[in-house]
């Protein structure tokens, strides 16, 4: 890197997300000899890739920078010559998150978008496209960063690296970024003042945390976020909040991610999701909603600065991450940050060419890993579980095999088995048909010969 | 070996099976050079231990042998000098059973013996004891084998291997050997005519079928047990044969074991489990009523053969199994079979030390595994989830630690996590009280601070 | 396999060693219905194919069997249709071992065909050729069994299996069945008295042993073998049977191989050779001598039986055993042998995917190792030594890269590094001109800037 | 850490190394809040102690510091409540150098501190030592840290860890500190500028450089230093430097370090050596002379600061680096420093519990390692097998076994096998009798049976 004049291109250009990431390269000003951004879009967000760029380039404007903003339908000439290439696209737009979601739930089944069902079809779909973008980056910017942090972002970084064969993609998240925030809080400490290492899979890592003295306080913090004087305060807040099991967590001896709540406490989850469903309110519904009021704040002419309501859009410090992760790399900052790639053996007890999510100092030739070896038993079972679970989705994905599908949804531990199994992966694929071309053989044969898959979908999206 | 006069000793005499061990050891007379047999049992079996060893006497001498038959409650006159010890023992006789399958069916959640909650707190009952009795083996008898066919069959065996430091330990299982049968049969071969290669861990296995021309059988019989076709006739017989998912097992392309189904199609199995339950016939109160009329029947003074009977008991060719295991290391036969033993690095997925269930060739020195390797990633994970749940089962069932126990609870995916987890392990550590000192602070936490778990158990063991 | 109309190929047929190949078919004529055995062999093998094929012919209708044995230089004819091809080829003759050889001897450095610098370059002109006998096997009979006794066997059958793809393929080597005879001598016993387990690589293993009664005899056999009493006698006959460190093979806990003399005892064993060297009779010289004589005796058209001569040939064994593999998979005999296979994490220390040489049941299907697992640091550092230089060997046969040639040497133990590697291999190259082609840059390089070595190669082979 | 008042313990205190590590602390006194500097050493080492020590005073009083420098020679004082013990002793004093290196060279057989032969001597001596100190340390300063830069600094970092169960053990080394600046200066840039990453075993480590616009440096780094144009100089300079085989180094793809000349051009390196011999110039016997002198300028009372002939000595920046770990671990500065350390899979070839030499960020707690992974096989197999006899010298040094000593001189790639192993090994037991009291027995037979091996040894420390 270290170029002079850095093109850096945004796959999902569109996003409301957008303004964070622009704010992000405008912080970060001094370290960015940015000389072109390219937003791009597919023609169905054509419209918002308008009102979001147009923002863009007020923000640009506003802090007096002259950098070239481009909006653009087309991909080749985004990725030409690019430095960084980073994505944010989501295949079907948040109508197909609804599907993820809803179908699902409409037989008291999770849909989520990054675990169970939903985070599979969400994987199916995005898959053959990062691919497609790889072998288009070979021939156009063979040199470019992939930051990813598209959704399953752990799915979609493996498939980049392993099937892609593109080494340089680092995959992003901003969950970690909030539990480093909050054991800082409960220590009473500053960020700086702590080391965090975390490992695992997206959505599903531990993390460890000590402090400047050499103490580890990963126990104390325990203690202070999941012990019996810290539920009440959380149990307030929000149903999703519900505590962990105290005593399963103090003998894990690590503290859990946000997302092994759907793991570790699935019934609770269960029954909250429910509710939001027959509420209509799942997550896709309300951020859809969200959404709309946000591209109504962008339209303002003379908004140029990212709107506080874009914080509620959940998913914030994820852009802030992938500026950060550029601006490392630009300038060998060496950031400790969390990201998903290659194992390399990282963690033993996963495989060797998998994606991890792991601390990692940011170098100039990207993350340079800190060494986590073997999980305990109780923890490491599980980890392979899913991991094993997310090798069985890429395959299906980049395969289209039915059988292998079916297999994912079997083991996935937030999915019942048997015919229910079936029965969701059939509504599934006839609901996201447009974007599943490589299971159309498959989908034709359940059009033709389960017409009641075929209506109970339609039906239910009817009354979304 | 090659003693000429072996003494046998079985823990666990009292049992029902027990006829079954005699007549496996008659149909080997000419390779089993035996003295004596020891039949122990507790106080509380008492009973049973003098019906049932009555009846063995009355075998071996309608057999023509002169092999001594000796009941006892003295552990260590029975231990002492034995050449093999088999185990056959159930803590808590039969009673503890119905507590392992009602408890928790009684909040919807699968109970099993072997499987989930109920396998999990047989093993907290049982880990100990065999621990005990390895510790009296190392003086009585340093050289003796121990054949385990106490259930849960793998984790008794890692316990005895790796924690009681007992290297000459054998598990055995009656599952495999059925299968086999079953592939013979559905191929049209002889068990002769086909080599079946087991590996994963007890009630957690797949197998791949060769046959003599050197062709892999495995997929025919993927479509001849599990295909469209078959499945109308294995519907008919009994809910248990719920059909597997073809697809799915098509895409393992390995044959799973008939415990899988709890897995793989949990729903199913679970609906089924709730409607014994509410019938009052779980397995364990079947089982009950089929023991009663068998030691009725066993009570005959001229009954000197294995009675038809026994066979319904289920768990038939176990301690046949058993039989065939020492007679293979008695005169280094090399039968083919499938064992409960160390990895040692035979399947490359899980720990080098823990006990897997594998063929191998028995060998006057024990166990020779054959090589597996690695498993495909679909296979591989759930395997390696349920080895870390054992684990940290054995851990729990050794230091009694709550935290441990709930952590086992949490990942295991036949219990729901969270809330229910936590209830059931209340609970069970509540019925099971007496057999469970290790964890007697937390029981009487739990009955001290938790009145309503103690009368919940109480009223539903008076409805049993 | 199981056909009925066996037809074999023998890759170098013309082999002084193919009287043994049909005395072991004959042997095993009740167990092979053999219908046709192609000899094949190259142009300038064309006279010694003649001799011995008319010969196998006797031998054939002495027994009054009425295989057709077919004598051909199309390589082609031979492969079409092959049930069994097995592989006896020498590239370049005894000629390029007397090279290999007299060359590094030449500087006082251990030549050996299989260890060492000899072997390191039959290695590079072997695997080539087997790699493109594979390919035209992929084509005309892709049914095949490949069973190879070309050295280096190890090297060699890792290539065919990992580069050229070919999984049915079987590495075969005399040198374990002399060692399981030695044991049961020893021991007073008969080979089926005993249970011999063998892992390592070719010429590079250990074994353990084990009797009938279940005790390893391992330890045992040591002392009679290397033990203080033992030395005397095995001093007198041969300077090759010079007595390993007992104190060293007491910690090791395992019995050598005769092999691990060049590594274990290498000052000895260079001594010996050397003094072999001076006089003209290193192991080709004299083995060139034997061939000649044996040729002479299979000239006579009344010879129709292997004669004695040729056990002193040095070998004995490799083809019998080929037979019996043959004859194992064709009968589903399950014998217990010694076989060059993929590892497949056998042994628990070397890569999964390499060869290596292990006990196994050979059955219709193929071999089935027996596990290995781990071997002891002291054992497994220097048989991990092994395997990455014959990685790299291997990567040098396949690519013709100087520099990974080069990176061999100075790795094999046997070598030293620094100026003495580079100049060995820049005279064998050049000796090894004709055979070479993957180096035909490197070596016309040399033949330009260094006519020293083209010279002193010149005057030395001369000398032969 | 973080402590306010520090208290440093250093082992072998009396060593002539002392006024740079007093420099150290000197150059850091804003980060080091010193309180007190124990030197303790030996009634052997007492007046090299008091001229050292007084000279410590003097520097420390130099510089306008209060810190308290005792002299002892009682360990328990001077471990008492010590936050560091640094460790520089040096078992049988350089007398025991001495015959490491001219026992094996009057045979014609490298001889070396840490490698061959003379390490293995060093690390039997030297390893019954540390675990003594260790087992005071866990009574008297049970959270203190030990940074070990006594050589075979591999060998007894990994029994410190491993067998004394010291977790807090950091083993350092100076050679990495020079090839990084080598490194840097060879390519015109700061070592600020680089990131350079190693890996391997203490003596035997490679490693990586990568410039901060992201670029990997280290095959141009390769032509420089070894390629063809560079030789020349460095030929000059000392024989020493004798350049490495080119061809095989880019090869290898990585930088190797100076140690592995003695195992790829061991052949120049032995003949080097065996000219020093000849001339009485071993190593040890040159340091004896410069330490011989440095004791005199030190028992200067003028003489206040570091003088400028410690350097020449050797191991320069072994101390400094001792300075910066315990400066890092001190104020968490996460400075990117080579150290042995516990494996934990960094180096996914060698044993998970092992030592390895790596790069890592020094924090607080310790080193946090950058993975590493895996090495290609050319360099996998020579790792594993120095690791492998690590491991057995280890052993041998613990247990005081005669066959594990000879297994491992047996498979060091530097000593001939055979009887010459057996000779040297018998001689060096003899050489060094008094500081092997684990070896007793043997040496007590070798003394009674062998009388030539006594008076070879004899005759020739009479020539020294």
């Amino acid at each position: 890197m270290s170029k002079n004049a850095l093109k850096i291109a945004t796959i999902g250009g569109g996003s409301s997300y957008t303004p964070e990431l622009i704010e992000g390269y405008i912080k970060r000003k001094d370290e960015l000899p940015i000389k072109e951004i390219w937003l791009l879009d597919i023609p169905e967000g054509e419209e918002k890739l308008s009102i979001v760029g147009e923002m863009a380039k007020r923000m640009v404007k506003a802090a007096g920078l002259d950098w070239e903003v481009h909006l653009t339908l087309d991909r080749r000439a985004a990725l030409k010559d690019a430095d960084f290439v980073t994505t944010q696209f989501r295949v079907g737009l948040l109508d197909a998150r609804v599907k993820d979601e809803r179908i699902p739930l409409s037989h008291g089944v999770l849909g989520q978008e990054t675990n169970g069902a939903g985070g599979i079809f969400k994987a199916l779909r995005t898959i053959p496209v990062i691919l497609d973008i790889i072998e288009e980056m070979k021939e156009l910017c063979p040199d470019a960063w992939l930051i990813n942090f598209t959704n399953p972002a752990g799915m979609v970084t493996e498939a980049a690296i392993k099937h892609g064969g593109w080494k340089k993609t680092v995959g992003l998240c901003n969950v970690p970024i909030g539990h480093t925030k909050q054991a800082a809080e409960k220590l009473g400490l500053t960020e700086d003042d702590i080391f965090v290492k975390y490992a695992g899979i997206n959505h599903f890592h531990w993390h460890r945390v000590w402090d400047k003295e050499g103490n580890e306080r990963t126990d104390e913090l325990i203690d202070l976020i999941y012990g019996p004087k810290s539920e009440a305060e959380s149990h307030l807040k929000n149903i999703h909040s519900v505590p962990f099991p105290y005593e399963q967590i103090k003998d894990l001896g690590m503290l859990p991610c946000g997302y092994h709540r759907y793991y570790y406490i699935e019934d609770e989850m269960l029954k909250h999701s429910i509710e939001e469903f027959k509420e209509g309110k799942t997550r896709a519904q309300v951020v859809k909603q969200t959404e709309k009021s946000l591209f109504e704040l962008y339209k303002d002419p003379n908004l140029d600065y990212k709107p506080k309501e874009l914080e509620q859009r959940g998913g914030t410090h994820y852009s802030d991450a992938a500026c950060e992760v550029i601006a490392s790399i630009q300038n060998d900052k060496r950031t400790n940050m969390v990201v998903s790639v290659e194992n390399n053996g990282t963690i033993n007890d996963l495989p060797y060419d998998c994606a991890v999510e792991v601390s990692a100092s940011v170098t100039a030739h990207g993350p340079e890993n800190y060494n986590w070896g073997k999980f305990p038993p109780a923890a490491r079972g599980i980890l392979q579980l899913m991991k094993g679970m997310e090798e069985t989705v890429i395959r299906a994905a980049i395969t289209g095999d039915y059988g292998a599908a079916l297999h994912a949804f079997t083991i996935n531990p937030l999915i019942p088995g048997g015919t229910m199994a079936k029965t969701l992966l059939d509504e599934l694929l006839i609901a996201h048909k447009k974007h599943l071309p490589q299971f159309s053989d498959d989908i034709k044969r359940i059009e033709e010969t389960q017409p009641e898959t075929v209506s109970y979908v339609e039906e239910l999206m009817k009354s979304n």
